[in-house]
């Protein structure tokens, strides 16, 4: 990058961050900027920069040659910020209103310089305080039919796709997934960590050889099936909301997979609130059902009007496709729930729960719904028989 | 390439072909080098360079810029000499016995200098001189083993096998395999070519809209399953074979796709010599008993032995990943039977019936037992309930 001074990468500081805005010419010549790092610092850093004149800000990310979770730490290729980049870049193409602008990026200094929106909250947060979102079902709905449909064989070129699926190419990021999600959790793994009070019922999960086989075919499923272009990492902590729009960010695991893993992970992510918040469990079925229907019926718009395979007329094609789908979506939501209670990374839905025993008892809710939604996924035939079988699971 | 004077891809003649031999030192300096063309022209030039007096000789492949199949010419990548090139040296450390050794290549001049197979005959041919190659079907059952299994996430670090997937994405010539065998075939195409005599039964095809789904499924599954590293077009006229040896080439549609894809190529064109010769159809059957049987053994030695999956030891893995290449398997057969049938190649062994009324014949059993195999494949559970469906078609 010939806007900075360096020739190999090094990290920004608010300064530097500052000048690079600058050189960008995303600011007026006579902007007064002030930067402030705001990230978590634990596998990027992000600055916002802002024109106190104008008003105006953008927001500067730059991956971290090294991740930090839990207090571990371990090194991290900083290609995951060209991924991001391009994924954002292609995501912004065909869903413009869900995803931030990318103004300028570079693979050297693994920087991205994109739209700020810092005037909306990350669902997972609002969520857990007791903001509602109306449109954000419908809006991830949306987002994942055109985002999926339109990287898949259906909706780009099958040679066009291929050059996708090479670009995009993610092993590492992958891996986190790979052993995270599919298998630590159901194996006796030091990446594990769980309440002891919950040992009884884990231990239950790793001599379970059912949930075993079928967890094995889905993480199958994970490392063969390029379906389309996911985004990855689609929890709640990747969505920015408020009450009229959605923005979905971070998809530095984007990679060609099956389709029902985005989906599942939404629908999982949903679930949570549900499980942790007792009042809540209307609305929360409510926005799965709308998340499901909205997806469904712009994906099959989609389907007709926009596909290229001479096959899609065939009667019974679509319908064998969403069903897939829904099969996929139903087991990957299952092992979300999984990892999300025993694995390395929870979610503060379940740990903010104060009280202990009310903790434990959602969690054991939690890996039992889990299970049930991993060997069951032949049987649950719809949206309403996925709600009815986490209700009776409550 | 320094070895050549030009700096650019140009064709070889019999001239620069022994000049390239020579300097590659595979011959003592005192050589008396003799060469001739051998291919047969449409897609390669194929040279065998000889020394008189020692009488060893080498193979070099150059690939042409444009294909030739029944009088039609289209341009096509110089790219697949190279991935012919990288499968060849990949699948002879896997499987060294069954594989050319490659002495040479390079990807400007799209030249592959290997081990000269001339002591062999094409398979194909043999076979339809009524040649009998007692020890065919088990050494492609290892083959396919070993290859299907260590190109896998099973076989190989899920990581490595990215970087794999990503060294043969193969648009172009899978685009030939997506088009000829599972599309066109099953609509009103320009490319298909048939006797007129089968028209009814093709309009019947192209009306049957379960067919039809079923075909679409198996295009599905061959557009998005990267499983493992398949030849991708290992019919019998792309092994070399004697009583006592079998060697696979050709491998320039080797992309990652579904293991199902490779065996079912084996099962059909093993099927072409039931079909078109009663008398042989005992000996077929029970090379195809053989090939299975070897697969499924060796396939769950190495399952057992070299499997770096944690899940490999989980109770009924190994049997649903054989049930499901099994499934796959008889599907692409099925497909591989229409196609040889009445899409654009066809196969010696059913077009070299004479006699116009039993060819005519043999064509309608192999088209009905082509979609028996793609819509019954869910229910065929063994390789003897396959082998008593294709008897029950003859």
């Amino acid at each position: 990058m010939a806007l900075l001074q360096q020739q190999n990468y090094e990290t920004l500081n608010e300064a530097s961050a500052a000048e690079l805005a600058k050189k960008l010419n995303l600011f007026h010549k006579d902007a007064e900027l002030t930067t402030a790092e705001i990230g978590d610092g634990n596998l990027n850093l992000v600055f916002r920069v802002e024109d106190r004149l104008s008003g105006r800000s953008v927001i500067i990310k730059q991956a971290l040659p090294y991740a930090k979770v839990v207090g571990e730490s371990w090194p991290l290729t900083l290609k995951r910020a060209k991924i991001e980049a391009d994924a954002l870049k292609l995501f912004k193409e065909l869903a413009p209103e869900f995803v931030p602008e990318v103004y300028f990026s570079d693979e050297t200094f693994a920087i991205t310089v994109m739209e700020d929106l810092s005037h909306l909250s990350i669902a997972r947060k609002g969520l857990i305080q007791g903001e509602e979102y109306p449109l954000i079902s419908k809006h991830l709905g949306e987002y994942l039919a055109k985002t999926l449909f339109f990287t898949s064989d259906f909706g780009t070129k099958p040679s066009d796709k291929k050059e996708l699926v090479k670009k995009f190419i993610n092993p590492e990021l992958c891996k986190i997934t790979e052993d995270l999600i599919f298998t630590d959790p159901f194996f006796d793994s030091e990446t594990n960590s769980f309440e002891e009070e919950l040992r009884d019922e884990v231990k239950k999960l790793w001599a379970d050889e059912k949930v075993k086989l079928e967890a094995a075919l889905l993480k199958q499923s994970f490392l063969t099936e390029a379906e389309c272009l996911l985004h990855g990492d689609l929890h709640t902590g990747s969505v920015f909301a408020s009450k009229t729009e959605t923005k979905i960010i971070d998809p530095e695991f984007a990679f060609y997979g099956p389709a029902g893993f985005d989906l599942g992970q939404v629908i999982a992510n949903l679930l949570f609130q549900a499980i942790s918040c007792e009042s809540k469990q209307e609305s929360i079925f409510s926005h799965i059902r709308t998340f499901w229907e909205t997806f469904t019926a712009e994906y099959s718009r989609l389907w007709a009007d926009s596909n290229m395979e001479p096959y899609s007329k065939t009667e019974g094609y679509l319908e064998k496709v969403l069903k897939k789908y829904f099969k996929d979506t139903t087991g990957f939501a299952g092992c979300e729930l999984i990892r999300r209670t025993i694995g390395l990374a929870h979610v503060a839905d379940l740990d903010g729960i104060s009280d202990q025993s009310k903790r434990i008892t959602a969690k054991i809710k939690t890996l039992n719904l889990g299970k049930k939604l991993i060997v069951s996924r032949e049987q649950i035939g719809n949206i309403d028989e996925l709600i009815s079988n986490v209700k009776d699971s409550l």
